[in-house]
């Protein structure tokens, strides 16, 4: 599938549906939509992994694709109305366009007529399944030995340390696969629920039934986790992720040079080791389980030698293996949840 | 406001949406229907602090009336068929129907067609405003102290705890208010969200509005709490009013007898002191807290002497006072969170 992603004004580093999708998904991405950073490539922002792309200003510049894919997901999850044309332009270019936002395209007046005149889809991956309810307790029965990424706040890697954790033990020969609870977890899999988005008395429930549904069909699953157990406004959704897993072992995700927490600047981080506390301490009395490895984002440091001290340090406040995933290898901390 | 209150097959104990406005609503209850103990009159049953009713099979025998009321709330909040003919005997009888289902009234086609024809007014108290969001972090900057009453489990007591708090405070000339964040709660004060209906992603921002909104009109809130941290299906929901209240002082609830997760039997409850430490470290790197006080719900001991014991213990292991404030007062609890 030949896709557009829109990230207006915040490509690459506050748009992190784009980046993923870039790394991770398998479309075919023809070209960025980035007023301010028009007229780059991707491949100019020196990221990893990531196929380059051109940047365009419009939807107008755009080659023939598929589908438009909305690549930021802004505190709220609102539309932005200076996207309207862009999305506007691209249902009428036969376009469908993709979506994980709290607002639903669908529930446009204008484009859902729109799409309607033209047959082209609007896919709210946001929206939930309409039969979930509340979780039975029950997820610890399936055969796979279950892996929870969480965090020391938003924004730290929790989705990348869940794909290249999966794909690390593919690689190895494990039969393993990610369950996706954020919205770009759900574009590059394509499936999952972006539990943020449910009703709040089901999502430990969405995660339970995300587990057994795919928990009996491979040997390791890496469950994505979702904010911090210390967000304020976030730590609803980890909580219940954390006690609708019941994971076998966690992973502690954390960016390099995070002191507070992002956007919520009068909240200072706690102590990683007292992050590894709480999120063993809480997690035990539904299920035992422990840190056993961690995943640390050194994209803002300068170079590898400074990463790999930041990497060590970060594995010695855990009490275990870690690494960057992007910048060197997850074979260490695979070995650990295995 | 005349109403009767469907509590089918689980009055008293089971029915704790009923008990609660009962005994805390300015309501006038002239029936409950529950056609298990029909015959009966709630006297019977020998609740303290709550008015008498006869207690009757079905809508049919119910004398005139303003408004029928769902008084019970079933796991996962559905809405039983069997009920379905005393709603719709009551639409046709010119009654209101006040709900706190997750199910809502107006979305059924049958009741929202009924109440259109007899110019009756369905409620779902538990439909959220439409407007949320997330929470913005600032919840401490009301001028009124903040107190939050968690729990042990569901149905310790938290709404109750929360009520006689707010009602021991104003006996005292405190300005004090109740912020209720569950359909019972909701039901008797007359506003509020129940927040387990929210999207998970603005639980924390729903309560925070809450509190603003309510923050700079009075001297003292007592915020209702829901679940508890460790429920393996409603955590999420207490972990979001934990950190939306960044509440002062936290107030302890737990039941007497309760040894297991009600509903959830495969999971003992951690010891008292272990949810101390949980509800204080959870909540400290958002606002700091502690627990100073704690109600017990001794209803179902034999005499007040055991209940005494039973309270002394439970006040020794939080190492505050503690009290059951339905058989007791709530003097000291009181004297503690002020």
């Amino acid at each position: 599938m030949r896709v557009a992603i829109l990230a207006h004004g915040k490509f690459p580093d506050r748009a992190k549906t784009a980046v993923g999708v870039l790394r991770y998904g398998d479309h075919d991405v023809v070209a960025v939509l980035d007023r301010e950073a028009a007229g780059q490539r991707v491949a100019d922002f020196g990221l990893r992994a990531v196929p380059d792309a051109p940047i365009v200003e419009s939807m107008d510049e755009v080659p023939e694709c598929d589908a438009l894919l909305i690549g930021i997901a802004p505190i709220g999850g609102g539309f932005d109305e200076s996207w309207r044309p862009d999305v506007r332009t691209a249902i009428e270019r036969g376009c469908d366009v993709i979506a994980g936002l709290h607002y639903f395209l669908n529930d446009d007046e204008e484009f859902a007529r729109l799409a309607d005149d033209h047959g082209v889809e609007l896919r709210d991956v946001r929206r939930p399944p309409e039969d979930l309810t509340v979780a039975e307790g029950v997820t610890d029965g399936v055969a796979a030995e279950v892996v929870l990424t969480v965090g020391t706040d938003c924004s730290v890697g929790k989705m990348t340390a869940t794909m290249e954790l999966v794909e690390a033990a593919r690689e190895r020969g494990v039969d393993a696969a990610a369950v996706p609870t954020g919205q770009t977890g759900v574009l590059i899999e394509g499936w999952g629920i972006a539990v943020d988005r449910v009703v709040s008395d089901f999502v430990n429930g969405a995660v339970e039934r995300m587990v057994r549904e795919a928990g009996d069909d491979h040997d390791l699953l890496v469950v994505e986790g979702q904010g911090s157990i210390v967000h304020p406004a976030y730590s609803a959704v980890t909580c219940g992720i954390l006690h609708g897993a019941m994971a076998d072992r966690l992973v502690l995700c954390h960016d390099a040079t995070r002191e507070r927490i992002h956007g919520y600047e009068a909240f200072e981080l706690p102590s990683v080791a007292n992050y590894v506390d709480l999120y063993e301490s809480l997690a035990t009395p539904v299920h035992e389980t422990e840190v056993v490895a961690g995943t640390l984002n050194t994209r803002d440091l300068a170079d590898d030698a400074a990463a790999r001290e930041a990497v060590d340090a970060f594995g010695d406040a855990i009490g275990g293996p870690a690494t960057d995933p992007v910048r060197f290898d997850a074979d260490d901390v695979l070995e650990a949840v295995l």
